[in-house]
């Protein structure tokens, strides 16, 4: 076996530079005559869409602590184009005919955990929390898209595509760790808290809903392998521990 | 004196029927030669653009106390309507080449005072906030809008017109006085408090801002007149209490 075919060496996402096959050749009409990988997509757009309203809902809450008006009009608008991802997300459910509440509330006490468990205690701590969380999201945006009909996986980009309001964090943290480098312990185990949490919550999620999970890892026709979510959260970490030594933080 | 030609009679803003003269017919190039009406509308927008951030960050943060996730998503929107209006001020300061924060600084103490004195302590006192902080910009903004050059009146008209979530706090409110009587009560105390907040801190306001007080009560020209000042609160006072008397609460 040689480097080149080992496939722990894959970075990406599996099929990031595979052709579309499978269900993501399909469009939404064709593939959701398929009752499970219906019922996975309105998961996914449910977990999406009540994601989003928390991120909108603790990015407010953050822009409290902002230290300036510009900082806090900054925290505002990041909150702003979530809430805009959560109605883009809403309205699809409602489009396919779905409740958009009962798509949403299986997903509330994992995200209402997460939030509860990283309240920030300060302005830093809610930038690098901005910061992971966005970067956390448009990995997993990523890893979900190739693997979604063509008019789900055009919703989900166009949402991933939104954002990236991280330089901001980006800068603040950095002159930050330059002004004080002791900070940046700090907020190196602070981050690790952060993706600690998260993995805790999406493992939770994982066990719990079936349809999403066996999409996750491979399409439906694929059958469910546990090895193959453990490889999508490796990744996933491996990508935020080189977010977080760029940033100046050892994760 | 007949009753026609008493002043006291008129409950709309007072020249909202006159032709425009004045400032009013002019563009905001010619008018902002004279440095205290310029002075005036920086003041003005400073004080419209933070109160809009700072109405962002309240209503996301009543957002939490929402029944249920379509209520939460109904105020996140009307949180995120704020913002945007916020983000056109803030950027039409920037425009007429005002740094957008020092225009907004003199007003931080008066609304944060204000929204510290009336936090909402349930979901039903946010959603009379809401609509009671709503309503008093509205009519706010149509006093001021006619004693402005055409182009700060095209936005501050603009910014008007995108508002009106109101329809949604009326319904809610309502629906919980048919449900339980005794809520009107202590809601129309609750909403006494508020307008008595709002004054006395607008107060506060017009006795520090003299040039955006002598503009407000019929244009600098005209020279300050602190009877017309007791007037225009007047106005608004009584369309408040009769928005109240509709609601169902003795204002």
């Amino acid at each position: 076996m040689t480097s080149s075919d080992t496939p722990e060496n894959a970075t990406d996402a599996p099929d990031a530079h595979a052709e579309h096959t499978g269900v993501a050749a399909r469009d939404w009409a064709t593939a959701s005559t398929d009752p499970q990988y219906r019922a996975a997509v309105v998961d996914l757009l449910g977990a999406l869409a009540y994601g989003e309203l928390a991120a909108f809902e603790r990015l407010a809450e953050d822009a409290k602590l902002a230290p300036t008006l510009e900082d806090k009009a900054e925290l505002a608008k990041m909150a702003s184009a979530e809430f805009h991802h959560f109605e883009r997300l809403r309205d699809r459910l409602a489009e396919i005919g779905e409740e958009p509440t009962s798509a949403m509330e299986p997903f509330v006490a994992a995200y209402d955990g997460f939030h509860k468990q990283t309240a920030p205690s300060d302005w830093l701590e809610g930038l690098v929390k901005a910061y992971v969380g966005d970067s956390i999201a448009s990995d997993f945006y990523r890893e979900v898209a190739a693997r979604l009909d063509s008019d789900t996986r055009g919703l989900v980009l166009a949402v991933l595509d939104d954002t990236g309001h991280a330089g901001f964090a980006v800068e603040r943290v950095r002159s930050a760790i330059d002004a004080d480098p002791r900070v940046g312990g700090r907020l190196a185990l602070w981050a690790r808290r952060l993706m600690g949490e998260a993995l805790s919550q999406s493992q939770r999620v994982v066990a719990d809903r079936d349809a999403l999970s066996t999409m996750l890892v491979g399409g439906v026709a694929d059958g469910f392998d546990l090895a193959e979510v453990g490889k999508m959260f490796s990744r996933i970490t491996e990508a935020h521990t080189k977010r977080m030594a760029a940033l100046g933080l050892a994760a």
